[in-house]
């Protein structure tokens, strides 16, 4: 049992009027950027991720060992286009950065349709979009566009460019730690590797860039660190450069795909009955449409955290679901897929469940045989008054009855289906008038 | 594990026909008292009670320590009225004990309407009937009438007179003990303060004094004590007496609102998985209409018994859930809201929980391996015969197959989903035939 | 924890195309027999089994103790029947054995019908067929027949004869054992003792024949043994004379009436959480019309396996379950009643239950700190070419998360949903890869 009070440590402030907005026009600048999972994009992104918060970037040399990975070259791109046999331009990366397959090797040349074709790929079933392809460890290149175009592209010559270049460098990414109370920590993840994707993952990018501006003013109990990095092998090599302090970490969340009009949705860790997975089945347990899914491995980079030789209790929060929803790693993903006020909710969810993991204690009742007589302490009374800060009778006697040392103030809401926000509020004014002491 | 053997020990006896209507016959005598927290009201109940029962009477005095209360002075009343400014009365306490908030200070005056109606309380949706209000706690005065009838007063001087006092006395409750072969204790406990409230709590205080008596007569295992006691500050001060024996409370029961027409409804202990909490679950289990409610601090003398510092395993009895019937707390709850029928179920499932109670125990399969031959001992053939005391195949098979000293009666009726009373008879027939010895 | 390996033991090989009418064409051989818990039926069904796997046959003396039973008197019967008065045969035992009340004491005499009648046996509401009866332990006869032919039977004097005989003799049973590489065993058991009954339980012993011959050219991990014994008697003799082996039981199964249309369907073994009960509910979950069933102490010898004293993990199989079906214990449960489909389809689940008997082990993830790089090694390639062996890139990352040492193959198939089958490939192929090492 940790030495936990609940003194002093007011709760997250609520998400500022129009903190959506300001999440959306960040998204908005994230967006054009080329990202891979090392280059220039993933700086340019930081630089821009750096005008609101005091991001801390590392580079970590291309062959450098991470686990049983290995850090690729540095890819970086300048420009790439087809042009048709009449010397019209068909496809050009300047369009869109998902025209070009990610980390297609350089290559200049004239090929006839048929062997042209191998090369590109598109989604027969969605004949508009632009598909979204990688290929990060085998040397070849791809161009991606709308299936419609293909179909229009007649029998010749094509000229082909990717100018671009793999070579020594680095990986990137970036990191931002408020420093809280304690060393514990509470570690927030976005993925910065995916191009012109609005919600996967600029959203997320924005997101969290806007939640630690927020936090960076306030005092806290735990630490709370920001990681912005390549997916996978991003997430490794963090993890392998910080194997020592990795279990001071109490709480985690991957976030992506948090800009859309799908409802809140939660993947537990792999633990399943993690602080943060009673909390956040707690928090969204009675909202409508909302989620709670069972760990799998698969997704983002939840996967390595919740690794065996890991196992942290790392959950995963997004709107809808990802490789769910059709514009899901296409060029349907765009900035109109996303809206301010989904980013402001999604904002909200992980303020209140903040609020929870540092609002959060064990209180111990020190009038436990039979209830205090509130009455005398003007508690009953003061109800009506108090009643604008939600606080309840039945949240001030479910917290008497379940003030035995055993319970924290999540385990209570969990018992009595309760807001914890109510019951942390019955408890601080039980405290106040020295009907509970804090359980060390 | 206690050393209870089956031998001896006969189930309860079957309510005796008839007795609903003995129940309703005393809840009738009950109800014209005025009875308060404390005062004559409670004395004349134990009075009328003590003609079934051999109860023992308590006095605790004015301004004695109970946990976190006081003792309060004593409340008697001898009258009250408001009278028109036509001199005509419009409001008497002879009429209903209700019309007065219980506790009233005195008080002897002459007032405009407006100012009167700040001590009216009335309730404007069911305009027809008294509400019933108490104030314990602080010296204020107060009627409780029709809505109807206060729409009918004219402005004017109203006389007001409130003859009651408040002075040091004492807290009286009444307890009675059925000694059982051990000093091991079902506890009992009815609330004694509410005025002319038919189901709340004539009939509570009715049920367990008939029951009281249909035990006296009886050899149990367990001793019964009955506790009649006002709500609140009536069983703190019980708990406060009696704390060196409150460990040897093993099962205990709030009775409350059993004379409805509602179906019946057992609220958990705390624990939520005590023995009682169990054995109402399986006699209410398969019963339509029935009602399993989990714990919450809320409702009667429960959250006494069952606050941290306690945690007994008292669970609560009623038919509609108090609260939820829109009698409930006003005039309306008289004697045509509840009947000898209702009654007589209630103390029907009460005698089936003592059953349950007085009748588990945990047999031993002494022929193990295998099944034991029955067919040879005439327990195959004997199963017609046997019907009518409902021991099945399926429930000599049962207890035989369940009888390894892990599990009860009651243990084999959750898992076989069997009724209790048919393995239980089972368990007895396969003793007699030296096929169970019970662990001790 | 076992120190189990993956290596080496594939996984019993899939049930023979036709193997369904092979199943069937044994029952059809086993059903004219009049078998009963004793005598030359059971020798003769021996007898033909024989054919098939290399039985070892017990014979236990009349008299011999078994716990609490002791070995009765050899039956056989020649013949029997009933001559109407015109000395026309309406009944005889040489048209079906089901005719005579199995351990029928011999008889000869003349009776007038109502005298008659009171040994005579019918199913007024099935009044086309012959019920089956027993009367193993009381020294009477009785006749069994349609009762349609019942109600033709005019009064006079009926001659009746059963040449039986009852003397000191023996019980005979049946034994096959498979040695496997270590002696913890599988039991697979049959009843031995019902006459011409098709599904109850020629189906039964001709299933595990054949499933023991299919066996007997495997290499297996676990030894097994199957046993053809009279119901209750028999594995109560078998029981009291392997004691000492008993322990060594790990999986038990007891089968019968798996020839019938209905859909498989698994009763758990009394502790209900054993391997075989999580290896049955896992192969059955998700099969539409698959029938799981709690234990309860009624049914074939599963009731003398799992009687308290034993407790092991022994369950049961059939299809249809018994005393559901109008064909169940009657004339209707003939060779017309089951169907090689069926048995086949009986054989598969035996097969699918061994393999995850033989195949489960507990893989550890030798890179347990994140995934290790899948594409590198080929497997994210390879899985094309793999589809046909069933390997999913999701069984992959589920084997390699949950490798921790703490969960075997069926524990995660529990956790993923994936099946078994599905993961043992994924795991097989990982270890090859030298990413998994075996927990002993």
């Amino acid at each position: 049992m940790t030495y936990v009070g609940p003194a002093g440590l007011g709760s997250a402030p609520p998400a500022a009027a129009g903190a959506g907005q300001e999440i959306y026009d960040l998204a908005e600048r994230l967006f054009p950027i080329c990202r891979s999972i090392t280059g220039d994009g993933v700086r340019k992104t930081l630089d821009v991720l750096s005008g609101h918060i005091d991001l801390r970037r590392h580079e970590v040399p291309t062959g450098t060992q991470v686990f049983d990975w290995t850090i690729p070259q540095e890819w970086n791109i300048r420009s790439a286009r087809i042009a048709a046999p009449d010397g019209r331009t068909i496809v050009d990366f300047a369009d869109s950065n998902l025209h070009v397959v990610n980390y297609s090797v350089p290559f200049k040349g004239t090929l006839p349709l048929n062997e042209l074709r191998q090369h590109i790929h598109t989604l027969p079933e969605q004949p508009e979009v632009i598909p979204y392809r990688t290929n990060y460890y085998t040397p070849t290149w791809g161009f991606c566009m709308a299936h419609d175009r293909l179909l229009e592209m007649t029998d010749g010559l094509y000229q082909v460019e990717i100018d671009a270049e793999l070579k020594d460098g680095s990986l990137t990414y970036g990191e931002y730690l408020h420093r809280g109370q304690t060393e514990r920590e509470f570690l927030l993840s976005a993925h910065i590797c995916h191009p012109s994707l609005a919600n996967d993952n600029c959203s997320g990018l924005a997101l969290l860039a806007t939640l630690a501006r927020t936090l960076s003013t306030r005092k806290t109990k735990y630490s709370y660190r920001f990681l912005f990095a390549p997916g996978t092998i991003g997430a490794l090599t963090w993890l392998s450069r910080n194997e020592n302090r990795i279990q001071l970490i109490d709480h985690g969340l991957v976030v992506s795909c948090v800009g859309d009009a799908g409802c809140p949705a939660y993947k537990r860790s792999r633990r399943g009955d993690a602080f943060i997975d009673r909390a956040m089945a707690h928090l969204l347990g009675g909202r409508p449409g909302a989620k709670l899914i069972d760990f799998s491995p698969y997704g983002y980079d939840e996967r390595q955290y919740c690794s065996p030789g890991f196992n942290l209790p790392v959950g995963m929060f997004q709107r809808s679901v990802h490789g769910t929803f059709p514009e899901y790693h296409t060029s349907a993903d765009n900035l109109s897929f996303i809206a301010p006020e989904y980013l402001e909710d999604s904002l909200a969810v992980l303020m209140d469940l903040i609020d929870v993991v540092e609002g959060d204690w064990t209180p111990l009742n020190l009038f436990p045989k039979g209830e205090p007589q509130l009455g005398r302490r003007g508690l009953y009374s003061a109800l009506g008054g108090q009643k604008a800060s939600g606080i309840t009778s039945m949240s001030l006697l479910w917290v008497l009855n379940l003030a035995d040392g055993q319970h924290s103030i999540l385990s209570m809401a969990e018992r009595s289906g309760l807001p914890f926000k109510e019951l942390a509020a019955a408890a601080r004014l039980l405290s106040e008038h020295g009907l509970l002491a804090a359980i060390l």
